[in-house]
């Protein structure tokens, strides 16, 4: 399998920067270790080196879904790889589905859902801000996922143009917002997940899922510490990220009557 | 999408016993709250729920990965969802890769795999213990993934017959066992985790990744905390789960010459 | 320094069950490894053992503070070692400080902070139900701390008799109720700590601190992991405590206007 | 409570820089906000100001055990204040008591330690390097500890003065040097803490202490995690220190006959 033209390459100089690239034959890009000739990789494998023009060598990786996440253009906080990973898990999604994302921001979840439902399912990334919707459309042509996203711009409030849909993602300010949205274009038994930074938030975006007839729902957060690994010397690192957002998830049932007893009876397990 | 004969059906009782059951027409299972009738389920949606035959409501819900992973018959420590979810981002696996992974124990972790690269992809899963690979095998068909994996017998110094794969996954007691093996399966700029409980584990690991040219090697383990939500007296949950398991990660370069100088050029930014 | 008549001492059997004891004569005590004589403990040195009359072996320790914290009969959830640590540290008590605690509960934290203050400072604890206080005070005096500790059957809102005390500590379902009490009674520059569950709670806590004219507001929680260390295979043990309680520290100023927008300059930089 | 020549006080600028001074008469300060006059401090209360030349206004506090070892000057890495406050707790170490501190480092620790025995207990610390023992006696000085503490410029492995300490505290980067030297130091039942970044130091360490005959040996490592508490927005803070150390415990016993197999009866319960 060798590199050609339009291929996705991590470009990684020896002293450890990144440079995620599209290969382009006449392509050259100048870098602080200086300039090398992207038409180099054509005809390389992922692993092999190229040179720059000063003969630093530079090494050629595949890039993963976690280094185009990472690598977006971003107008917003982006959601991290250990909480998109978790989320597409925890709400099943897999490929064939079809999933709403309201709150596309820069588009690194988005990326991360059309990577799961692909090659047969769908994204619809909503966002009311023009400019975000932009920035998400190119972050995702550059990403090369465009066949499994369609992006429209609407508040969460005004409601989605799919029904039965499998799953249902909220990054909103206000996710109550999107709830009764959500409830409208989910199937019976479909998914939903929401992020978001505060207690305040998690505690009413509860409060509205038990109303629209949620169950199993659970909130958690995920931490991610780096240890660093050296012979008769390994340890946690000093510092790490604290927080970046709780995550809330629920399910969709079908109620043949309004009894909001009786779903009380369905509470998720790890939050009694 | 009705429930039909032979679909996978969540059914949860009242008081949040949950039962993950194949939908057959005449089939009758016992629980602590009378007897259900599995037939009932045919023609049902999600979200709907079925009555035992002392007049008790039980919900059916879609069972998503992390339910059936949750419900594997256990013969040894499953992989937890988190780390699954997580590894599966990290190493770039989707839709239509080829991943090998040994160390298939009770078979959660296959089938999270399995899932990610359906469904023109293949997980080839190892194990040495057959009594393991059995019961793996049976909870991967119970699951309905048996078409995208395939069950091998035999230890991992021994090697494995597929080439150019994208992903190697080491679940090992001897995680360094697996590594010259998997360095010879794995394409240029292929990915390889591991998973291990220990620090000794990881020390070595990583010495061995190293030794066998694979770079941006990194550590790190996930910590998922529960939030017990409740209008007015929300706080993060008493106990949780400590430690599952520290994760490494590394990709295969490809090394014109065995220069281990030049190699470790290429840390993890993520360890420095 | 040889164990003596009226003694405390921590006793440990073999199979590591403690008992906490005064040593007495003539007093024997029943264990599910045989009886014991305390009057054996006499004249041996702590780190010695006696014997029961089973023939097993009970090793005899000097109980530390957390012994006796952890050993106080219980009607309310204890404040845990590491709490009450750090917060001792924080509000800089220390031998000779005088010290209020409102909300004085089993008496766990009352122990630490009299051991603090001890021998010439004292602690005023004051809690409104009469049952915990007569609980806490027993707990005290089978510890020996009476002589630093005076128990006074009040709430919070009503005030506290002392004057110009160095710090005041809130244990309180509303601790809200406490701090105007508390400004009051501290004189300038003193300590608050409050210790609560829930986010709703230390959310209202830092506001009614902030319209009280304390500065210097921080919240935190600390958790505390156990690490299983064994040759060739440490790792962090399995489970932990997630959460205990969120601890929030704030300064008394003595205000000359009250100028609000001016107080606020003083902000903790933890929390800025 | 009037401030006076000679007290130490904490002066805040109104932009949250903190100057810890000793108040003299006719001293000047120089700050980015102006020239301030240490003695303008006489006759005020902590919680009171005072204003530079430029008519800024700084705020008096009285500095916590806290502020005066986050304040020493550094030549090593400090021991943070949760780790010493609850290795002072755990050893049960109070007013009165004689205690080794080997491994002065910059004297935090020794400060923390010497708050505690205060006003009738002793600090040894001991350390080899010449230049650190200075830098810690100079902090130990300025923060007004001088009374309780003796330094000696000595390795761990050539033994201490003392005999029948109550507590000795290892901050060693070998910290298994020092342990035999604890173990002849300490009296029957006494307490050793070791504070070590690494796992493969706990390691070593915990086997040492076994084998000289210390029982209850834990393991743990305490994390804290800062609070941004704003109404209707609180939540974690973004970045947290993940790792400043393990720390280890274990009691001395008197071992009539060298017979391991019998101590190891008296494991943690923490650590089984």
């Amino acid at each position: 399998m060798k590199i050609k033209t339009g291929d996705h390459v991590l470009i990684i100089s020896p002293d450890e920067k990144t440079f995620l690239v599209v290969v382009s034959e006449n392509k050259k890009m100048g870098t602080h270790k200086g300039e090398i000739n992207l038409g180099d990789c054509i005809g390389k494998s992922f692993g092999e080196r190229i040179h720059s023009n000063l003969e630093h060598a530079f090494l050629l990786l595949e890039p993963t879904l976690e280094d185009k996440m990472m690598k977006v253009k971003r107008h917003t906080q982006i959601i991290y790889p250990k909480d998109a990973a978790y989320m597409i898990l925890k709400t099943g999604l897999q490929s064939g589905m079809r999933v709403i994302e309201c709150g596309a921001g820069s588009g690194s979840l988005t990326m991360a859902l059309a990577n799961a439902v692909a090659p047969s399912g769908m994204v619809y990334a909503y966002d009311v801000r023009e400019k975000h919707l932009d920035n998400a459309k190119m972050n995702i042509e550059n990403a090369g996922y465009s066949d499994y996203v369609e992006f429209k711009l609407r508040q969460a409030q005004d409601g989605f143009d799919e029904e039965d849909v499998d799953v249902v993602i909220l990054d909103l300010p206000s996710p109550w917002d999107g709830i009764a949205s959500a409830a409208k274009s989910l199937r019976g038994g479909g998914r939903i997940a929401s992020l978001s930074p505060t207690y305040n938030q998690i505690e009413k975006c509860v409060e509205n899922l038990e109303k629209h007839g949620f169950v199993y729902i659970e909130t958690l957060e995920l931490l991610l510490r780096y240890i660093q690994v050296s012979t008769g010397k390994t340890r946690p690192v000093d510092r790490m990220v604290s927080h970046t957002g709780f995550l809330t998830f629920g399910r969709k049932i079908i109620s043949e009557e309004p009894n909001h007893q009786q779903l009380s009876e369905f509470a998720a397990p790890n939050n009694s």
